[in-house]
Formats: structure tokens, sequence, C-alpha cells
């Protein structure tokens, strides 16, 4: 009655994600002198005298990010603890509280809540980050997470996507595209567990890749490590929406571009695997996959030495000044990178 | 397939949503030492030297929390915003900083979403606070939005909900009920509308309680107005779910009791005469209802002459040592409080 029934229409799946979010916050000003990095990164900045806190959240929506019929709910508590630590460690920050919010139906039992809360804990407890609030309501349907992770960082630390300069160095941590390949191996055996109820999966064979959909870790260890070695990188993000799409947010926000070389990018043996078995390419799991929650960053050359033989990083590129961002196959082709993110908005 | 079928079942309806929450976060453990406060205020408190950091999520569920047939999605944003500003004001702190979470369907055009943010942009732009990050994603079905607020609080200026002591006056701003009536009317208008589109609305009666409801404001003035009075409450918080509720909060967490006196509770006479319409007591609207979003604190008793004129207070009762919460009616029978909350759990 009092709401318009006939706006103007524009289709929110054709924007994307990025489009939307883009759209929606370009014309939010600063008013505080607190806030040092708002809406566009990682994380935002706010500073309090010498540490500078860090707050970042990420809606999980069943469904569209996950599928009770394979994940479990202990999982899915912990995993959405670990992608908003994620954000902060991808700020070069620690992450130190946590606040969730969960809009649940009443089809879940007390205990399936609990069971949620239980992963949430377990997460909290590994990565020494404190649940300090939230808020719980129902829902009509369907389970939401909403956590926020703050955190801290010390000022003259923090690390943005805007920092990358030509000839950085861009560095990769863990390997890439074993989240995507596991999703698709759930995703199989829940078809073939609703064709036949009798069929015993065997996932033996996809252990790794598996684990990294169910129970992915974030770089905690990495902002720590590049203390140690004293390496303040020029730009980092995380890689939840898969290298393609994280590689363009760093070119992009830099004002720079990048080569990227296929053969360097660290796949694990099993995730090449089982894309043979999927008949995908391994590159297009870790270009496009996303959920790997590994860190991508750009480090000045000089710092290449005190990497090289530390098996938590990959080079797997470097920064150009022309502005395309370009995959270099190898046979020497050269491919424009493309941002495919969640497509959580395609459906 | 990996998830347990049949766990034995408790029915969270139950529990109430602050049976659920105490539930979830009773086994939390806090790990860090910029961690003051955690789980069980309107907000968490977090230390930065001389600065404590607040942080407060509120999430809102179409279906539960608002209609879309009456509710405008312009003001759909900007109470999201302001409720959540509101917890930070009941911690005796300023509101700067705002994450918006937001999962909408694509049944919403990108219009539809922009009037959100146009609320919200307008609610960050009055109450002066830093919209600083975010997520947006897609959800199967119905709209929700989850915002969280960061504040700031000197570091002895905090005002938790457990530090009522016997005789201290409860004390609450503006006027309470109107929020409830206001949603009352608008379920009215909608089921006349849905049984003839061509009835036209007339809200003129209405227009205060109504207002309440779809644009709320939070009491910004009274954190900044206790400091110019020199009064540091022993007590506050907002009233979201009724006073009933609020009241217990603070005598459940105090360890106290509290007698409230019917006739002192401030009500618009608005809220009285569509009261009288729809045929219920003024007092349950303002007991009950919720959304009213003034504050609810607890003074000593010294600080009551530099309150007795101003129109923003209404002292309504006291603290008592006994642990019973009650109000007094007036012809004087005493009725036990009892927490109705938002019942969102219950349907």
């Amino acid at each position: 009655m009092l709401q318009d029934k006939n706006p103007s229409k524009t289709d929110i799946a054709k924007l994307g994600e990025f489009g939307l979010i883009k759209t929606l916050t370009e014309n939010f000003k600063i008013q505080n002198p607190s806030t040092i990095k708002g809406v566009g990164d990682d994380a935002a900045v706010l500073r309090y005298n010498d540490k500078d806190a860090l707050a970042s959240t990420d809606l999980l929506v069943e469904g569209i990010h996950f599928d009770l019929a394979y994940f479990p709910l202990k999982h899915l508590g912990y995993k959405a603890a670990v992608v908003n630590f994620s954000d902060i460690y991808a700020m070069n920050g620690m992450a130190t509280q946590l606040l969730v919010g969960l809009a649940v139906s009443n089809r879940f039992p007390l205990e399936a809540i609990e069971e949620i809360y239980e992963g949430i804990k377990l997460a909290c407890r590994i990565y020494n980050v404190d649940m300090v609030g939230g808020d719980t309501t129902s829902s009509r349907s369907g389970l939401i997470l909403s956590p926020t992770a703050l955190g801290e960082v010390e000022t003259n630390k923090v690390v943005y996507r805007s920092g990358a300069k030509p000839n950085d160095l861009i560095v990769v941590t863990g390997d890439l595209g074993a989240a995507y390949m596991g999703l698709l191996v759930l995703q199989r055996e829940n078809e073939t567990f609703k064709a036949n109820p009798q069929h015993q999966p065997d996932l033996t064979p996809y252990t790794y890749v598996v684990e990294r959909q169910l129970k992915p870790e974030a770089r905690k260890d990495v902002p720590l490590l590049l203390r140690e070695l004293d390496i303040q990188p020029t730009a980092m993000i995380d890689i939840s929406d898969g290298l393609s799409s994280e590689v363009l947010h760093i070119t992009q926000q830099s004002g720079v571009g990048a080569n990227i070389y296929a053969e360097k990018i660290p796949i694990d043996p099993q995730t090449i695997l089982t894309a043979e078995e999927f008949n995908i390419s391994e590159l297009t799991a870790a270009l496009n996959g996303g959920e790997d929650y590994e860190l991508l960053m750009t480090i000045s050359q000089k710092d290449y030495e005190k990497i090289q033989y530390r098996k938590e990083f990959a080079v797997i590129g470097h920064i150009t000044e022309d502005k395309g961002a370009y995959l270099i196959t190898q046979d020497n082709k050269k491919i424009a990178l493309k941002a495919q993110g969640w497509n959580a908005l395609k459906d």
C-alpha cells in the first residue's frame, strides 16, 4: 500500500555482485576521524591510537552458499567464522572478536543450532578470537548466518588492495582450486544419494578437496610470518571468489596491470586428478572456483629472496604498468582475466 | 548425506529468543585483552587505550520483522541502521561506523535495493555514522538486512545492564507503545487494502504512531545530555522488545528487583486513542509492544534533581532489593512483569 509496486527495473543479476556493491556504496561519505578506510577492501579500518581496528562481515545463505544436504552444521559454523577471519588476515591484521547474526526457521531444533555454534566456538578457540555478540531470530525459510569479524593491526602494517606497483611480484599462499573441486564431488555424491539412498559414498580419493570445501582454514599464520620475514606486502586480498577475480580487484584498485603464469599457479595433485575426472581444467577451478581462502599479495622485488625458499609462498607473476590483467598459458598465449565472482546473484 | 537427519529435538520456539541466545553463548571464553565485554549487553565493548569500541548487530528478516506490503524500502533501510545505532547509545556511547549485510532475491530490481541504501545513507548522515563495509548476496526467498554498528565511548563512561542498585530510580526517555500501535494500524490497513484494492487509507489520525513504527529514531541525544547533566546511569538498555522485557534484563543482570508504576509510564495521547480503538490496553502496548527504541536506565537518587524538570526523562519506578520485578497498577495491585520479547521464534 505504501510501496511503489512499479519501479523501473534494473536486473541485479546483470550488475553482478561487485557492480551492485559499487552502485550501492559509492555515495557514502566518511564523517568520523576514526574511520580510516570504509567500503572497498577486505575489511574496514578504524583508528584507535597506535592500533587500527578492522571490521568485516560476510553473509552465508542456505541454498546460495551451502546446501545442508551435504554440509554438516558444525562445519558450517566453523566455515562462517573462518571466512570472516580471513578478511582480517587479508588486511595483515589479527582477528580478535566475532559477532554472529543467525536467522533460522523452526524446522531447526535447538540441537542443530547448537551444532552450528559448536563449529563457531571451535573456530574461535583455534583462531584465538572472542565471540562477543550477535543476534538470533527466525526466518520464514532457510538458514542465514551473518558473522562480523573485528580485528586489529599496527597502524603502519595495514595492507590495502590498492598499493600494488609495477614490477611487484604477485604471490599466493597454499594451493588453489581444491575447494571448488570438493564442492563438485559433494554435489555429485548428493545427486547419487538422492537417486539411490542405499549408495555408500566413498570419499577416500577426495579427502583433501572435500576438506578444503567443508572445513577451510584461514591464513592466520601469514601475517605473523610476514612480520618474521620483515615483508610489508604492497597489496593483499583473500581468495574467496577465485584467483582471477582477486587479481582484478588488486589491479583495478591499484591502477596497474598484471601477468600471471599458468604453470606457476600452485594446484594440489588431488585437485588435478579430480578435475580430470570431472573433465574440466584444473586452471578453471583455480581461477574461477573460489573459496580457497588463501592470500594473494604483491611484494616488492627486493623481498624476493626472503620468500624464495618458503614453502608457504608461490610467485605466480608480476604487476605491469599497462592496465590489462592476463593469464600467460604454457604455450605463451595471453588471455585476459575475467571476474567470475561468486555469481551469487545469477540464479 | 553427511548430516544427521534424526537428532533429538528441542523446539527452539519453547526456549524463546533469550533462552536460545543464552544456551548458545554461555560457553564462549574471552581470549583477547581488548575484549572487555562480550555477549550479554546491547553491544560488545572492546578496549583501545582510553576509548572503548562498541559493536552490535541486529538482523531484520522479511516476514518476521517487517512486511514489504506496508513497509517502504527506504524506511526499512533507515530503520535497520537506526535500531543498530540504538544499541550503541544504550551503552552510553556514540555510533561511528556501520557495516551492512544484505541478502536479496532476484525479484528485487536494483532500484529497490538502492532505495534501501538511500534510507541507510540518510540514517548515516543524520546520525553522523560512516558506512564502512558489508556484504551483498542473493537469497532464495525474502529480504534480509544484517547491519553491524560500531561505536566508541570513554572508558569510564560505558554503562552496562548490570549496574542497577537498590533504591536507584528507573527512568525512561520519550514515550512508549506508539510503535506497536502503528504496526497494528498498518496491518489493518493492509488487510483492508487486500480485500478492496480501491480502498484509500486515511492515516491522518495515526500519523504519530505510524511514524514511530516506520521511521523510528534512536536517542543519540541522550548520551550527550547525560554528560551535560553530569549523570552516569548505573544501568541502561534500549527498548526494542517492550518495557517489561527490558526491565527484566536489567534486574536479572544486576541481581535486583524493580517496582514500576503504571500511571508513571509515558504514553502519547494518540497511542491511547488508537489502543482504545483496537480495544487493547495502552499499557500492554507499552509493556510488551517493543520497537520504541527509547532508552531505559537506572540512576542514583542523588541525580534526581538534575532530571526532574527535563522533558526528555520520566521516572517510572525504583530498584528494589528483593528480586521480583513488578508493575504497580493505579488501584495498587502488584503484577509480576513477564518478558514477552519479540516472539520472533514463536511462529
